[in-house]
This record gives C-alpha cells, structure tokens and sequence, in this order.
C-alpha cells in the first residue's frame, strides 16, 4: 500500500479551518500523516490544529496558508471559490514542483438549493492548473461529506474520491492519500478536462441531503 | 411499491435501436412492463423488438419514432446527440401532456477519450424541456452501463440512477420506473438546472472504463 511513499510526506490543507479542511486534516492525522493546517489567519490555524492534534493523537500544526504551503510536500487546496484564484497566484512560490490537490466546488446557492458556477477555465482545478504552471494539479475530495468527516464518532468515511489530473505519478499519488482513511477510495477519475462535472456534482449531492436527509457520497461499481 | 400506477404504463423508448435503448427494454419488458421500441426506421425496430421480446418473454413491440411516442404514456429518448433537438421538434405533438425522459449524454470524443460538450441550455435535458413546452422533461438513466444491461446473464443491474427534475410527481414517477429493474435505484438527483453535470459525469465513467477495464457504475452512500 505505501509503496508510493504518502505516509512520509508532509500534507498542507489551506484553508484548513473551515468544515472541509479540518474533517481532511482530521482523517489525515488520524491515520498518522504530518498535517499543516493554514489559514489567511495563522492564529486561527493553530487554535484549530492544536484541537485536532489533542483530538486525535496526531501531528497537526497551524500556520498562514503561505507558511503551510511551504512546509507541505502535498497541497491540498480546500478555500471558498471565491479567494480560490487570488490565493493561488500569491502561493504560487511556495506550491512550484508540487502536487497540489485543488478541492473546490465553485457553486453559487439560492432559494432553490446549490447550483454550478460557470468558471471561464472550465473548473477550479483547471483554473488552479492554469496558474499554477509549476505544479502538478490534481483534482480530488470534492464529495466528501465534511459533517462526516469531522464526526470523531465515524469511524469509516464512506465514499470514493475520484480523483483527476493528467499525471499519472500525481493520480497515483492522490490515490494513496485518499487510501489512508478508513472507508474511503481513490478511484482515478479522468482528465483535468473532464473535472468541471465532478465539482459541480456536489450540486445534486447537496439536493439529495436536503430530500433524504442524508449525508450522500458516491461510490464506483465494478471498479 | 406501486402506487404510482408504473406497470400499467406503456414505456416508449425513442432510439431504441442503439445499446443504451436496448438495454433499457430488455430491462422493462424483463420487469414486466410493455415496452414500445422506436427508431428512424420502423421495420429496424420491429426487428430487435421481436428478438427482445422473444428473449425476454415480455411485451416489446417496434414501431417508428413518431408512433412510439404516440403509444407511450412515458417517453424515454435514448438517441444520439447530434439528432436531439430536430427529434424532439418533431415529436413535440406526440408527448404533448406527458412525461419525456431524457437519457442522452452529449459527449465528444478523441484520441484522449470522452469530454462533455458545451450544450447552449444547459444540458440535453434543459434542451427537451425547452422544446417540449407541454410535457413534464425528467432527466434519468445516464450512467447505466448499457453492457451490464445488454447481458442476459446479468440478473441484477447494480447502479443508482439519478432522477432530475422540476416537478415532484414526475421524479417520483420516473424513480419508480427505475426500481422495477432489479439492482437499479431511483435517486433523486436535483433539478433541471443540475443536469448537466449528470450528464457530463458519463465522460469520467467512460475513462474509468478505460482505465479499470470495468462498466462504472455510481452508488450513492447515505440514502
């Protein structure tokens, strides 16, 4: 399982401190992963990360988004759609040669639930791939209930994480992440092209919660 | 189970001819259900709705796609993209006043695999419901392998298929359409304006295929 190294490396959630990011940091560190939150606020990350690593046993820290990406081997991008570019250009130094992992769904919301923002780049991660022309850009963990995730009481998070990028080496990668956590499995999902689908999913996803009362996932048959 | 009155329905599927409308009548007429296959040509269709038909032991006939959908009091369409909207223009009197399932993926394809096109509506769905003022448009049936479905060794078809659509009655209708084929789950999966993505999402099913040498299906966890 760990031939590809994962366990070793150190994975920095920007964005950290909202439900996405410490229910990621909360299952990496869990599983014994070294985990920098960051957060626009380094204080706030450092509250937050000193909770989770009394939470869990693991090795969490807090820091500014910038410092957490400098200290991560592995990037995982988990801010609102609405910072999402602006963020990137500025972190850009700190995430060249790495594998960042973008994991945000651009929706917009109005009485009538979640819909897809348009994104002139076809995708978050597509934007991230744009910018980031240094990196290699994954696209991953955009299904997952954080409800679920941030819930001590779960002990298996149920659903797969498709997972796309145009690298195999960074797929594979991300797959690994995605194996450490008990109920969850990466299963590469495609191209960078076709990501814009899977983000905006979370859509219907968020549809169905609101009909079944459930915290819905996907799970891959025959795969 | 069958309060909405489902198996006293007559199920015509438009483009019945290809895999995906065969699928679905193998499945339907299995199930019990009377099945009235359309193509552009109606002697093609009575061909394959005899062998369904003697194959499944139920009740397919064929006939062209305007007397199909006049004899159906649901309407699956099942035909490519490239014909849809001149299809549906056509047809609009015959599914005046009635349900219209739209199942079409609109999808290219290249040396790198499947991607979803850019549709001007929004997606096929949106496209049907724009044409067909006067029938309730659900969209349904996307992700099904049509393999799995094509095979009559397969007794359980094991996929979610979700159910999108404006009006409650008309999901409810088409979700239990799903559940008379064993193995298949009618979920429902948000509005018209969330087809797309649905839509889309067969293009990463297609490059799972590809990659894991599978039929990829979804099943959603929690509900």
């Amino acid at each position: 399982m760990n031939d590809t190294g994962i366990t070793d490396k150190t994975i920095a959630v920007l964005g950290g401190t909202g439900p996405q990011g410490r229910g990621l940091a909360r299952r990496f560190a869990t599983a014994g992963l070294t985990v920098v939150l960051g957060s626009r606020a380094a204080e706030r990350a450092e509250k937050i990360a000193a909770e989770l690593a009394e939470s869990t046993g693991g090795a969490v820290t807090g820091a500014s988004n910038a410092d957490a990406a400098a200290a991560g081997d592995v990037v995982l991008v988990v801010v609102p759609w609405e910072g999402h570019a602006e963020l990137l250009r500025e972190l850009k130094p700190q995430v060249d040669g790495k594998v960042v992992v973008d994991c945000v769904n651009p929706l917009g919301f109005d009485k009538q639930g979640a819909y897809a923002l348009p994104v002139a780049e076809g995708s978050a991660t597509q934007q991230a791939a744009t910018i980031l022309t240094d990196s290699t850009v994954v696209g991953a963990f955009h299904h997952v209930s954080a409800v679920l995730m941030e819930d001590s009481e779960v002990q298996s998070v149920d659903s797969d994480v498709l997972v796309l990028g145009d690298l195999r080496e960074a797929t594979d990668l991300v797959q690994a992440l995605v194996d450490v956590v008990p109920g969850m499995r990466g299963v590469y999902g495609g191209r960078l092209r076709n990501a814009h689908q899977v983000e905006a999913l979370t859509a219907n996803l968020i549809s169905m919660n609101r009909r079944y009362k459930a915290h819905a996932g996907v799970r891959i048959t025959d795969v």
